[in-house]
C-alpha cells in the first residue's frame, strides 16, 4: 500500500471542508510519549468537535490515501499514538470532544465523548452516587477513547473487568469515513458480530472511537483495606481464594508487591509512609469494597485471622482510618514513580496462567539476576495474573552501563513468558513497540485472520499504519 | 457465490480422509428444531472426534465450496442450525467432542470440548466446589459450543454476564480449515484484535468453535430467595437498585413476572405451586447468592422491610426452606412450558434501555390487546432489560384462528422496540429467522462492516450460509 503525505495541497483542501480552526500545525506535545521511547511526526493536527467532523477528515484521508493517527491523552506506553516513519500523517486529537453527554443513575449508564478525560468520568459518576471503575495512574490525562482503543486494565480489573467489560456501546468512524451509531445502552443485544469488541483493543487501526456508553456500578458503602505479609506469591494466591470465599466479588483489588519495591521507595521517595519495620519479601494490598450487608462484619479481620491460622499470612496492617487507607494505596501507586527514578533497563507487562504464576516468578528472578546481577521489581495485579516485571541495574550502579542488555533481557523474559503460556502484553497493547513480539509469539492462524479483517475494513491501510500488524 | 452439494462423490472422497464412522447419513434429529418453526436438509452428517478432524472436514468443504452447518445441541430458537434451501450441506455435529479437558479450582478455569453439554460443565465445576454460572432451560441438551456461538444469556446474566463474559479462550476451526489455538486461560491479554469475541455470537458463520476455556466462580455459601409483589415494573427497577445497594453483586437473579403467567400456569400446569391467594398484577423473583460475610445477615428480610416502607413492595414470600426456594424457581422456569401449552401467536425476545422499559411495557400491552384482544405474557430478566414478550389468543380461543396475525404482530412489536431504542434479539441471536429484522433495524454502517468481515474470513461463503447476513 502506498500512502501519501498530508502535504500543503491536501491540508488546504481539507481545511476548506471544516470549520475554521479545526486544523493546526504540529506541536511537540502530540509527538512525544511519557518515557521518551518513541518519536512522532505529523503533517497536520486535526481537532474535530464532532463525529461528523471526524468522519469528514477520515473520508478525505481515505480518498487521498493519507495516513491517520488517532490521538487521545497521549499516555500509551507502546507507541500506538506516534510514528516517525510514515508519510506525514494527519493526527486526529479528540481533545475537543470531551463532554459527558448524559448520566443515568437508575439505568447505570453514562454516555461520553471519546475525548473525555477518565478522571472527569469518575467525577460525573460520583455526582450521581455511582462508580465508574476503570482506574489507572494516568487517569488525570488519559481519555476514555484511548482507554477503549487499547482495552486498558488498571487497578479494578479483578472485580469489574478490563475496559471492554465496562463498555455497552460505541460510536465510531470507520476507515471509509462512515459513522457507526452503536451507542446502545443495552445489556443484551445479539444482533450480528461483535463490532464493539472488535474496535475495542484494535488500537486505532480499524476506526476512531468518537463516543461510548459505559456501565456504572453502585458505590461500595465502605472499604476495608490491608497490607498483609505473605510467605510467597503462591500463598498470596491461596489468600485471594480465601478472601473471595469471605466477601465474594467485593475483593476490589489484590496487589502483590515485594521487598524491592519498598527499597526503591525508601531510596527515592522518603515521603511515602512505609509501615513495615523490617521489609518483608512479599506482601499484598487487599481492598474490600463492601455492600451494606457486608459492612460492619469485620470481614478483613476475619480474613487476617483465618489466614494467620492457615499460615498464609505472617503479619499485616488493617487500615484503621481513611488516612491510613490512603497511605496504603499511595505506597502501591508510587511504585511506578520510584521505578522511573531508579531507571529500568527493561520493563515488561506480562500475564500468566494463575497456576503457573508462582513458578514463573521464581524462574524469572533467577533469569534477571543472571544478567550481571540486575535487580527485579516484580509487582502487580495478582488476581488477574498480571505482573509488571521490570529489570533494574544493581545497587548504586547506573542505568546507562547496562542499557546494552535491554534487547536481550526483554527477549529472554518474553521467551520465558511464552514457555509458561503467558502473554507479552497484558494491558498495554501491542502498539508499534511490540509488533515483532506479536509476530514471534502470536498464533499464525489468528494473525492471518486479523490481517484479513484489517484489509477488509481498511483496504487503503490508512488507519494508524504500523500498529499491531505492522501493516 | 455458487455453492455445491455434498454429493456422493464429495462424500466418498471426504470419507477416505477420515476415520471410519465419522460420516453418516442424515437423520431427522439433525433436521428439526424445538418448536418446529424451521426445517433442515443435509447431504451428510459428520461426527468428528477432534479439532483436527473438524479441520479436515472444513478444509475439504472449502476446497469444494460445499456449505457447512455447525450443529451443537440443536436447541437454538432462530433456525441457525437448520437450512432447507442450500445445496445439500455437511452438518458437523460436535456431539462426540464432549469431554471436560481439565478443571482448575485454584485458577478458576475449566477447559472443555465444544460439544460438552452445559449441565455436565455445571457438574464438573461443582465437583471442585466452583460455579459455572451460565444456565438456561435447555441446559441438559445445549452444548457449550452452541452457547458460545450464539452468546447465550439465561438466568444469571445480571450477576455474571452473557456467555461471552464467561469465556477466556477458544480453539476454533476457521473457514479455510486452519485451527486457531486460542485456548488461553489468561484474564488479561492485549495482543491484537479480539478474535474470541468476534467468533462468539457469530452463530457459526465465521468458524466452528471446537474448545473453550471458561471462567469459574466461588459458589455462594447460601441463597436467599423471595417472590415480591410490586405495584409496577417501574417499582421493580427501583427495588433492584435497592437490592444491589444492600448486597452488591450478590443479586444473582431478578425476574419479572405478571398475573398472566400465573393464570397460564394455573390453567396448564396445576402441579406447579403458586403461593399467591390473589394473583398480583406484577411480581419479581429475587435471588441472592451470598458470600460468607453476607450470610446470616437476613439481607432479604432487610430488603423486604425497606421496600415495604418505601411502598415498592406490597406483599411477598421469603423462602424459608430449600424446598420453597425450589418451588419459587419452578414457578419461574415453568412459564415457557405453560406458554407452549397455551400456544403463542408470536414470541419476542427483546431488550430495552432500562429507563424506557416500564413505558415500553405499558405501550406494548396496549399494542398486543389492539390485535383482536390477544393476551400478552411479558416476563423475563428485568435487570438485563431483557423481556420475553409473547402474544397469545384470547381466553378459550384457538391459536389457529389468529395465526394469520403472526407477521403483523411481530412486525408491530419489533417496530415499537426499535422506537424505544431496543433490540429485536436480546439473547437468541439472528439465525435464519431474524435476518430480515437485522436488515430492517440494523445500523447500515455496521452491516456493511460485518459483510466485509464475513467476506474476508470466509471468501467462499461456506460457513453456515444464510445466517445473520443472509449471505
Amino acid at each position: 500500500m502506498t500512502l501519501n503525505p498530508a502535504d500543503a495541497s491536501f491540508t488546504q483542501a481539507l481545511e476548506a471542508q471544516l470549520p475554521e480552526g479545526t486544523l493546526k500545525a504540529p506541536e511537540p506535545r502530540y509527538l512525544e510519549e511519557p518515557r521518551g521511547r518513541a518519536k512522532g511526526e505529523a503533517g497536520v493536527i486535526a481537532l474535530p468537535r464532532s463525529a461528523d467532523e471526524v468522519s469528514a477528515i477520515v473520508r478525505a484521508c481515505n480518498a487521498a490515501k493519507v495516513p491517520v493517527i488517532p490521538y487521545g491523552g497521549g499516555t500509551g506506553l507502546v507507541g500506538g499514538q506516534l510514528s516517525d516513519d510514515l508519510p506525514a500523517p494527519v493526527v486526529i486529537s479528540l481533545e475537543r470532544m470531551n463532554s459527558v453527554r448524559s448520566v443515568n443513575a437508575s439505568s447505570n449508564v453514562i454516555e461520553v465523548d471519546a475525548g473525555c478525560i477518565l478522571a472527569n468520568i469518575h467525577e460525573a459518576s460520583e455526582a450521581v452516587d455511582r462508580l465508574f471503575p476503570l482506574s489507572l495512574a494516568a487517569k488525570g490525562t488519559a481519555q476514555i477513547g484511548g482507554n477503549l482503543a487499547t482495552n486498558a486494565g488498571g487497578l479494578n480489573v479483578l472485580r469489574y473487568g478490563n475496559a471492554r467489560d465496562l463498555c455497552l456501546g460505541l460510536e465510531a468512524v470507520l476507515p471509509n469515513g462512515d459513522i457507526w451509531h452503536g451507542l446502545s445502552p443495552l445489556r443484551k443485544d445479539n444482533t450480528g458480530y461483535d463490532l464493539r469488541n472488535l474496535l475495542i483493543g484494535s488500537e486505532g487501526t480499524l476506526g476512531i472511537i468518537t463516543g461510548a456508553s459505559l456501565k456504572l456500578f453502585p458505590r461500595p458503602v465502605s472499604h476495608e483495606t490491608a497490607l498483609l505479609v505473605v510467605p510467597s506469591p503462591e500463598a498470596a494466591l491461596t489468600l485471594l481464594a480465601m478472601a473471595r470465599d469471605i466477601v465474594g466479588e467485593a475483593v476490589s483489588a489484590f496487589e502483590l508487591m515485594s521487598k524491592q519495591a519498598l527499597e526503591f521507595l525508601a531510596e527515592t521517595m522518603p515521603e511515602v509512609r512505609l509501615p513495615f519495620a523490617d521489609f518483608p519479601e512479599w506482601f499484598v494490598l487487599v481492598d474490600f469494597g463492601l455492600s451494606r450487608a457486608q459492612a460492619g462484619q469485620a470481614a478483613m479481620e476475619n480474613l487476617f485471622e483465618t489466614a494467620l491460622d492457615a499460615e498464609l499470612v505472617s503479619d499485616g496492617f488493617i487500615a484503621s482510618s481513611e488516612q491510613q487507607r490512603e497511605d496504603f494505596w499511595t505506597l502501591r501507586e508510587s511504585i511506578p514513580d520510584a521505578n522511573r527514578m531508579i531507571g529500568s533497563i527493561s520493563s515488561h507487562d506480562v500475564s500468566l496462567p494463575l497456576d503457573r504464576l508462582p513458578a514463573f516468578i521464581t524462574e524469572g528472578q533467577k533469569l534477571i539476576a543472571g544478567f550481571d546481577g540486575l535487580r527485579l521489581n516484580c509487582f502487580g495485579h495478582l488476581g488477574d495474573g498480571n505482573l509488571h516485571f521490570n529489570a533494574f541495574p544493581p545497587k548504586a550502579r547506573n542505568k546507562k552501563e547496562f542499557s546494552h542488555l535491554q534487547g536481550e533481557v526483554k527477549s529472554a523474559v518474553h521467551d520465558m513468558v511464552a514457555q509458561f503460556g503467558g502473554s507479552f502484553s497484558a494491558e498495554h497493547g501491542v502498539g508499534r513497540l511490540k509488533t515483532d513480539d506479536l509476530l514471534k509469539y502470536g498464533d499464525a492462524t489468528k494473525i492471518a485472520a486479523l490481517k484479513a479483517i484489517k484489509a477488509a475494513l481498511d483496504p487503503n491501510g490508512i488507519m494508524n499504519p504500523g500498529v499491531i500488524l505492522k501493516t
